[in-house]
């Protein structure tokens, strides 16, 4: 999967980083799996970039989202809050979650040696 | 490694997603870890959350900041721009740089099942 290429600042980042609880492993990845393409479908959403977890379970996903508003909105659907829920009834053992508005931009891409500063768009 | 727990926001992320080149995996290691070290020492440096990379050497490294002054400071450092500049010159397949307001934050904790609202502290 590419890096998320996404339109210059402001948006904003949800930036979830977590440890998982041991085992489980089957439905976590398949609920995990789900939440993706249901964040994917909802209004405003804008990319993901998510990493694979360590040998303590903690890895990062950072979601990209267009205003406030469609984060709220997000945090309140319904299958998005029974998954939640499982979450912190059994899957993670401890996370962090941050709301943050996207000020400042910058790509990289060696394929053709390009630095883009997203703020000059 | 615990996650970064750091005061109520505001404060500022730099979110740096990023693909490595093949290869040259134990220069690249050790500066890593000596920015890393390097940047806990700077002034206004309040934390950072960094995972291992896939299969494909993609990773995700936030790092937690009081202000923009201070990333800027950062940014600046000799020594960091010297590392910057091999990661463009030889350790990036690309990368993804952003700088943002943290707005809000969540907390959760397994061990005394707690979820703290950090904006209402």
């Amino acid at each position: 999967m590419p890096l998320s290429r996404l339109p210059s600042p402001p948006y904003y980042a949800v930036i979830f980083s977590s440890i998982r609880t041991d085992g489980d492993d089957v439905a976590y990845g398949a609920k995990a799996a789900e939440m993706s393409r249901l964040a994917a479908q909802q209004d405003g959403y804008l990319g993901e970039d998510s990493t694979v977890r360590d040998e303590n379970g903690m890895g990062i996903t950072v979601s990209y989202w267009r205003d406030e508003a469609a984060i709220r909105a997000w945090k309140l659907q319904l299958d998005h809050t029974e998954a939640r829920n499982m979450g912190r009834a059994k899957w993670y053992q401890s996370y962090t979650l941050r709301v943050a508005r996207v000020e400042r931009a910058y790509d990289f891409d060696r394929p053709d040696g390009n630095f883009q500063n997203r703020d000059q768009d």
